[in-house]
């Protein structure tokens, strides 16, 4: 049986040398079955693959079918930006713990992945959003984010005031250390930290989560993933926003930020018999018990 | 101009005597607009307002076009229950403090309705939530709830134990004061109390909610409003449902408990203009600071 | 050498036949010492330890030395109510996982209750709750508490409201499912689950935390455990007060109930080399990271 | 009669215009009352008083008996540290909203601190926190905090990770926006938007709050105030720590920071009848309810 994805990149975690083994594997078994498999540049060069086609970051969308990622979310919050406007798919493969995104154990890999692309897979659909930074009626920058948008204080120390609107209604103005604007899958990761509720992969929503707000009475609100969010720096030396806190922007007062969710989805796919639930008990140690 | 609704229903809130000469003001301005005024019968009598046409609360749905409500939250939520069914709207003045449904002040109530009538309005649809509890295989009761859908410890004082399924998958297993299950109409009422996000009307979602859970990893939960939730109740005596808080069902070990979204949307008319952040700041005293 | 314990006191945990075995090991151990050994009563004759002499519960605290209980904290919980009023001393050993209270490993129970008897221990002194209620001018109910005073609503449903006075200085009416009244001691149990602080149980304080308030600025307070803390119940049916989670007491509106430190301190003795922080961690997970 | 404070000085809030007049009416009646009066010299200049003897910021402490603080909470910090080391006591009156430390209103008062220069106030004794900076074992800072020292992550956006020790005994290790080791005083400030308990001013305690913590079960601590607090960086870039958010100091990876009571505790004065409670309900708005 032929692979559905003729051209499959893989993209491993830098700085980790331990995976330059189990990607030669699976880069053989991929080429055993008769698919083109491209490696990422800078890791071939790092872990010594050169025997293998290398394909630039910023082509990987346009040239793959599939791309495989060995690491952990982190690594797939990256490639999942960089080929979103492709819809190319994505299959995460776990070095190390269990993560939301990469849900594939790497022992098992070689098996699960020969099962993939034969079909036995479960397709999820996942939103990005897409910010723009506006100063005095200029578009400064453009960022996807497909955890979160985040708008923090700097390291003055003092809290930041600023004013939400969402589809152009003002919502409030606020103080405080900051506001995150997550996606369902974004909200395991820094939006719960921040007192942010669980949104499943499938709700079509935001949530803007305050960080430390001055008022008490300012909660995590969700909404449609379909509302213009954004947000107006009133007050705040050296406040920034963050994109999955992977890249960023200094805002100055009066800085305009609008979110939107961006046109495309991404497409995971996960082994068949994926259960969102097993993997949040298992992240959030649900088992556990306090007496 | 002819009023688009022929029978209008008027539902004032009980044991509140001031409440007498708006609802007769009300009902006479209805009247001289052509409309035909019913006035539930228990509060007609309470009221003293037998010269207008009466209707029996279980037949409002039925005979009425439009349903005005006069009190508060509480009495809107009474009044949804009844109506559903028929897909009658509602229009709600608020009698006392802006309230999130009763969004029509008392004072300026004649004038904004006379207009509503004429079409000057903004309607918006809310879901409500259907359960049936199940005790041996056999369904013991069933109810409507338009705010939320509380289990709740009864008064031993101890702990319940549950299991939460959502579309047959296991979700968790928890030891807590109780679980709410809420709709967005319900997420500003005791849900927001139990540290549950704020979710706007629009959004067709559910919040599952822990009610002080021993695990403090239990975070409230935000699915799809199409999901099937089922509730297990593993150990708790004298463990009850409650529906809006206004009615409830006592529990005993192993019943099951469904909840779905109820076949039919509740219609809310609100005056033109309506904004429902304005609400929400008004209400939760956003503009208030602590410094 | 000789213990420095006389007349030793054994409460287990009734209704685990599991528990004969190891209290008759260490009933002999101490017999072979040289120490009297008194068996509760009802123990005795559930796990069919009748060949050792007996005490009854109410009685522990004026015969004995020292009071070893083998359970879990609810064990400890009801023996240290019981004793306070004596300054008996209390050495917990668990029975099943680590407790706050009881931190001896059954595994090893002999050996590290023999060393105690010798004088390696480390005593640690904590303080109980005392209650009175007062309904129309009279007291009609008392009570000791060593984790918690629980002010809760009962099963209607309703939310209650009631005021909190500090040393006869009004702090606030509040609308809520209820209030705890929490020491050190009871910081990790339900006031942690409702939002409460840890305290560490050397510090002289109680923690007022308000469970599911209505106001969200309704937060936790902490103060001197030499104030006064009176609850008045303005507003609620089936109200309830109670104690350690043990015992209750059914509340009417108007109803005032007077807590203060008890005149008596509870000192629990710890082996060699306890540390307060090492049985947190294990309790609270703290090793468990999301990533 | 004479007031029982030979030399009082006065130091206004900066940049705020509509202080100097209050200022030179308190300074005039103060010195017709016999006091020598002192005014800040940059705020002397600022506000054109220099009629006034004036004396520098870090002399106010030496030279006089009484500080009248004009301002918001804010400027009382800053005071607060400066004559902490000679225990001279202060009065805060505040320019704009009532504060938890400025507590005299500005309209009323002359009448009031004539009162209070008669003796008709209440003492209260507040404790400051002392902490020192060490790289490498050498001190690298010192500085007071009498709200808190706060621990955050810098500009990157990465959270920081920590050990933290108390007495010696290790607490947890920590991955985190921060953490807050907060006073009584700084109990309701920042501490408290990150959820940290509301402790009164005179508990002898001190509170670690995490700033959202990755793991959902570290929890605030409340301990006793005598205890050493050591706080360990073990990975973090451009991470600071912040004395009362007014000063700061750059941390490195291995830095260690020691936090202790200071010696002497700072003296308020504050009018008869003052009551803290009364100032908490007022500023969290504890009047104000949900429905």
């Amino acid at each position: 049986m032929q692979s559905l994805f003729k051209t499959i990149a893989l993209v491993p975690r830098h700085n980790t040398p331990a995976i330059a083994e189990p990607i030669r594997r699976l880069a053989r078994m991929l080429a055993d079955e008769g698919v083109r498999v491209l490696i990422e540049t800078e890791s071939a060069q790092e872990h010594g693959l050169g025997d293998f086609d290398c394909v630039d970051r910023e082509d990987i969308g346009k040239v793959a079918d599939l791309v495989i990622v060995l690491g952990g979310d982190g690594t797939m919050l990256g490639v999942a930006r960089l080929v979103a406007p492709y819809r190319t798919p994505l299959i995460g493969v776990n070095q190390g713990k269990l993560g939301f995104l990469t849900d594939l154990p790497l022992g098992d890999m070689e098996r699960m992945v020969r099962e993939m692309l034969n079909g036995a897979f479960e397709p999820e659909e996942r939103i990005l959003l897409e910010t723009s930074v506006w100063r005095d009626n200029v578009e400064i920058a453009q960022a996807l984010a497909f955890n979160d948008v985040v708008f923090s204080r700097g390291s003055t120390g003092a809290m930041i005031e600023f004013e939400v609107f969402i589809d152009r209604k003002f919502v409030y103005s606020q103080r405080s250390d900051g506001l995150i604007v997550a996606t369902p899958t974004g909200s395991t990761a820094y939006s719960l930290a921040s007192g942010g509720p669980i949104m499943h992969p499938s709700l079509p929503a935001l949530a803007l989560v305050p960080i430390c707000p001055q008022s008490l009475s300012n909660r995590p609100i969700v909404i449609n993933d379909t509302c213009d969010v954004e947000f107006f720096l009133t007050r705040g030396h050296d406040a920034r926003v963050y994109f999955d806190n992977q890249s960023d922007c200094e805002l100055r007062e009066q800085d305009r930020v609008m979110i939107r969710r961006y046109r495309n989805t991404l497409r995971i796919l996960h082994p068949t018999g994926y259960d969102y639930y097993d993997t949040l008990r298992l992240k959030l140690h649900w088992g556990a018990r306090l007496h």
